[in-house]
């Protein structure tokens, strides 16, 4: 693992990409490929984008398929894999567990009592016991994790800065709790924690409330801050922004994003940094424990 | 203060009544009428119900005017006040302070900067600071608090109590970030933590992310669970439900409510607990810690 993480592209047998909605699997792929890595896609029925994964070798699945998974990926010779792209919370229905995911079933059942951490640990699991190793964007891709600093031209001021300190420490303090991975303070006022229904719709959120009055700090104050869970496996789930949580922010009458560096991605950051300066928001990573640096 | 605990109505002067919007401050002047205390309602511009003020002796205030409420007080001879009603967050500007409340201005302004918490003990302060007692629901009619048990029907079930347990633990985790007073769990997941939209919008966007799919535990299970801040003064914004809240949570096909018994409001009991058995949830007063009595 540590040879890994040195070098990235230490592997160089095909690497499997499970891939949920939006354009972060493409971004992942093209990285793998830039690298020389040979990139086989298995696209989630339901999720991935049909069209962009016709560019690459592929199958189809449902997410249950398990089995399947695991018999196509030794066919293609892919040893290891990473997961990427969102996919909304699946009812055990929907997944269509095949024999193998069945297999798993009473560890599924329990996942599905608890949040995210517990679907992330099983997962993670599951592909161990059967030797395939489970990699991340930092393994694969590092350029795709948020750095740090300002992406686009402007920056956080003090009071944002004590908005940002705010939004990590109530994330430290709700992370046992499993929730979500994003909050909205302004003037030190918490205006939003994230749940199921996710970032931008929390977004819109807030736009509303500003609509309805229900805010009481001025238009252009307030921070996303977005964080991994601690203790967060991080080849899973990471939090992630894009061009559209910034235009998100930006409806929200935001002053701006804050992000952990280094353990975010953000979806193409030239469009992140071109958007945020049009909308005079600012975009930044910042160390976990919110401190300057 | 220990005396008036030990015997609600010991203070026969006028209680000077601040009234938000909702019917609780009604019950409120009829528990205290009752009790044969003469009631004076101080109807909130923008909040109180016009109808049912009239029926009381009454005058009308913008939410800043400090210095007409204190000399109207003194002239209808009250020596206590209490605050009751919805008042959502005021902009500075909405609130028209008059030249007292303007002196108060350079505390309202911090208080501005910070959460309810901030603005309960400026208010507390500057009221007791001119001679004039706050006090809350206890002290006055302790029969609007939520008694222990269940009103209703129905009860929790074991899947149910590990909710309410998980929903305390977080409300004790989120409180020193002065966030709202209420979160839904089902299943051990959090669905939601309240922000500004407050309680009844909370719950209608549970019962749209139903609607989507975004959350996986079953219809009829889940949990609203209410309780004060720790360390909050229990004069001043109780966490309160009502016939509405049921409404909303059965909407919201949730298993039932839990509040803390003795430290939350219930509007009109007798509906709330006819509206949950035919609902079919439970509405239960639990102790702070969750622990079965």
């Amino acid at each position: 693992m540590k040879q890994d993480q040195a070098s990235p592209s230490a592997d160089q047998t095909a690497l499997a990409v499970i891939c949920g909605a939006g354009s972060l699997p493409f971004a992942l792929a093209e990285a793998a490929k830039a690298r020389n890595r040979r990139v086989v896609l298995f696209a989630l029925r339901g999720w991935a984008d049909a069209k962009q994964v016709a560019n690459y070798p592929h199958h189809w699945l449902w997410i249950g398929q398990f089995g399947r998974f695991m018999k196509l990926a030794a066919a293609e010779g892919c040893r290891e894999v990473t997961f990427i792209g969102s996919v909304a919370r699946p009812s055990l229905l929907s997944m269509r567990p095949d024999f193998l995911a069945l297999r798993h079933l009473p560890q599924m059942i329990r996942m599905f009592r608890g949040g995210d951490d517990h679907l992330q640990g099983v997962v993670a699991r599951a592909f161990e016991q059967r030797g395939m190793r489970l990699v991340g964007p930092k393994d694969i891709a590092p350029e795709l994790l948020m750095p740090h600093g300002p992406l686009g031209s402007r920056t956080p001021n003090a009071r944002d800065q004590v908005d940002i300190a705010r939004g990590l420490a109530l994330l430290r303090a709700t992370s046992p709790f499993d929730i979500g991975q994003a909050v909205v303070v302004a003037d030190n006022q918490v205006l939003a924690v994230e749940g199921p229904e996710g970032t931008d719709r929390m977004l819109a959120r807030i736009a509303e409330l500003r609509a309805n009055g229900r805010i009481r700090s001025p238009s252009g104050s307030g921070v996303l801050v977005k964080a991994p869970k601690v203790g967060q496996d991080h080849r899973l789930d990471l939090p992630t922004i894009g061009p559209d949580t910034v235009a998100n922010a930006a409806s929200a009458s935001l002053a701006g994003i804050a992000v952990v560096a280094g353990s975010s991605i953000v979806a193409e950051p030239g469009r992140v940094a071109t958007a945020a300066s049009q909308a005079g928001i600012f975009v930044i990573g910042v160390p976990e424990d919110g401190s300057e640096r």
